[in-house]
This record gives structure tokens, C-alpha cells and sequence, in this order.
């Protein structure tokens, strides 16, 4: 790598930062970026900056936006009486992408994890709070994952919301579509027993 | 992906143009880039555009290059009676990487090959013929790939030299240091055998 001229040393080395991006990938990138058209390489560049310069936490949910609201937060034809609370703007993301909900969310940004010191008050469980205190949200849907933290989240949120006149709901967990059942753990397979519905 | 803000689609697209990123990976980078400290961010974008801006071809080998003449090409210490013919910039990183050679090199910029119409006009062969007339150099060794283009390449280019005062040598083909012989192909095999040496 070091018998390559300085820029492109330099050009490797950035990419090598990138997660799961090894020194040989790096090459082939830098390799790849020295032969692209001078508008692709613009391109790339220009856009690492504009997240940086423009992608922030829409100030209603807290999920990414390049502006005050995000695109979810600025529809006015959603249903502002189901508030679906998940942990990271990626959930968000997929469940948009399933298309299953059309109310508006709330991004707590992680969950409750004693072990790595990350408390209520390090997760925006207060803001939720004050929007369900707001009188508007008639259901809340919990959507954090369902790992051991994300369960406990769930339960914390619960039991904070308890006093308020809201509904709270936790996403169904069982079998995924098309699972087969000879291999899905035990856990889950109790679950799916556990919150079985009446057709 | 629709779902994230624009500038974040826009990186993603960005990311995923490069080879071997596909739309997954260039997700998890674009969110990597989003929370990667500004620095880092900048030196990548940066990092880009300085290799479109300063990176070009060296003057005498041909190499890759951030000013007219490359590092090896202004090494007063090597020995200009020697000088290598590769395909590639990158063939001579990796023979100056193995520290084999301390001569001069002449990048073709890629090899003969009628399938692809490229014939001995597209690629640096009269170049090279003029640098050999020049007089100073006493031997040209060809390490041309050892592929049916690389071998043919250099069977032209040894003819080519002919009328030339200049002794012409081939890099050696044969099993790989720490090569296991049963697992090595027929040709090989043949090649190191019709080219063995006495010891």
C-alpha cells in the first residue's frame, strides 16, 4: 500500500475506517474511485457532507430528517391517535417499509440496559411521556425489539404509562411468515402459544 | 431505503455504485458516516476528490502518480540499467512490495488482446521501444501476467526488442513458494520443469 502515491494512501485509508470495508476492499475502492468519471467521485463526496450538514432528529419523533419534521411527522393524513414507540430510526424505517402502520412514532434512541448504564433517563422515555400527557394519542404501540432489553423497555414504558388515559399495546412476536415450525426456538414457539388469537 | 431523508438516499445511492457494495452495505455505511465523528466524515469526502485532483499517470514509468515523476521514478538510488515492463500500476505495487527489483519500471496500461481490439497502438509499447533506444537501459525484464494475453505480450514485445542492444528476460513461472505440488495445475508444473535452473 505505501508504493501508492500519497492521495491515494490517503483515499484507502479513509475507506478502511468503514465498517466491515479491510485494507484489500479499500484498495479496490480507491482503485475504483481513481478510474470513476470526475461526476461520480463528486457525487459521493458531496453526499458524505450533505448528511453531515443536513440529516438530523426530526424534532417530533426523533427519527432522521433532513428537516425540522421528518417526512412521517409532516403527513397529515396519518392517524395522530396511534403513537408507535420503537428504539432506533432503523425500525422505524422497516416497519414503514412493511407498511402495517400509519400513525406517527417516537424513536427512544436505544433501550433500557442496566449492564451498560443506560437508565430511563438516557432513553427519551420523559418526551413520551409529555406527548401522551398531550391528550391526543389514543394507542400506543411498543415496538422494541424482543430481546431480553427491549422486552424490559416495553414493560418499563408500560408501567410509566400506566396512570395515563392511553392504550398500550406490545407488537405481536411469534412465528415469522413462512417460518416453519421444526425450526423456530423454543422461546418463541411458547410465545406464539402464549398470545394465540381467536379467528 | 424511500423512507430515510433525502440526504441519507442519496449517500446510500452513492455508496452502493461502488464495486462489490451492494444496497445493504451501503446502508450500514451511510448510517456508519451519520454518526461518525465530522472529521472522519470530512477526510473521506476529501480524500475522494484529492484523488481526482492529484492523482494522474507518472511522466516517465507511466505509474500512478500525486506529481509528474513517482517515487520510484525519483529514486537517484536504483539501478537505471534495470527496467521492468508490467501491465498495471497496481503489478508494480506489488513487485515493489516484494522488494525483488530495484530497477526502473515501464507500465504498459494493459496487455495485447485482439478479442478486445486492443493491438501493440493501445498500450505504452512504442514508448517503451524509445525509452530502450535511449540507450541506458542494459536489461528489460517482462512481467507481463502469466494469462495467454500476458505471455503473448510478451513474446511481442521480446520481438519487437529484438534489433535492440538489450538483453530481454522473463520473470519466472513455476509453483508458488509454499505451493503444495499435487495441488498445483498441469501447466504449471510443465512450465517449472521446461524452466528449472541448476542449483
Amino acid at each position: 500500500m505505501n508504493h501508492y502515491p500519497a492521495s491515494i494512501i490517503n483515499l484507502i485509508r479513509n475507506f478502511s475506517q468503514l465498517p466491515g470495508i479491510g485494507e484489500k476492499t479499500a484498495e479496490r475502492l480507491a482503485l475504483h474511485v481513481l478510474k470513476a468519471p470526475r461526476k461520480a467521485a463528486e457525487a459521493l463526496s458531496q453526499s458524505i457532507m450533505e448528511v453531515k450538514d443536513r440529516a438530523r432528529l426530526c424534532g417530533m419523533c426523533y427519527s432522521l430528517s433532513d428537516s425540522e419534521r421528518c417526512n412521517v411527522c409532516s403527513d397529515a393524513t396519518r392517524d395522530s391517535a396511534l403513537l408507535c414507540v420503537v428504539e432506533q430510526p432503523a425500525d422505524m424505517v422497516s416497519i414503514e417499509k412493511s407498511g402495517g402502520f400509519r400513525g406517527f412514532y417516537h424513536v427512544l434512541g436505544g433501550c433500557l440496559s442496566p449492564m451498560d448504564g443506560i437508565g430511563p433517563e438516557e432513553i427519551r422515555i420523559e418526551e413520551l411521556v409529555k406527548k401522551i400527557a398531550a391528550g391526543e394519542v389514543r394507542e400506543v404501540v411498543l415496538a422494541t425489539g424482543t430481546s431480553l432489553e427491549g422486552e424490559s423497555t416495553a414493560a418499563f414504558i408500560a408501567q410509566r404509562l400506566q396512570s395515563l388515559p392511553v392504550k398500550v399495546s406490545r407488537i405481536a412476536s411469534g412465528v415469522p411468515v413462512g417460518g416453519d415450525l421444526k425450526y423456530i426456538d423454543q422461546l418463541t414457539l411458547k410465545r406464539a402459544m402464549e398470545t394465540r388469537h381467536v379467528l
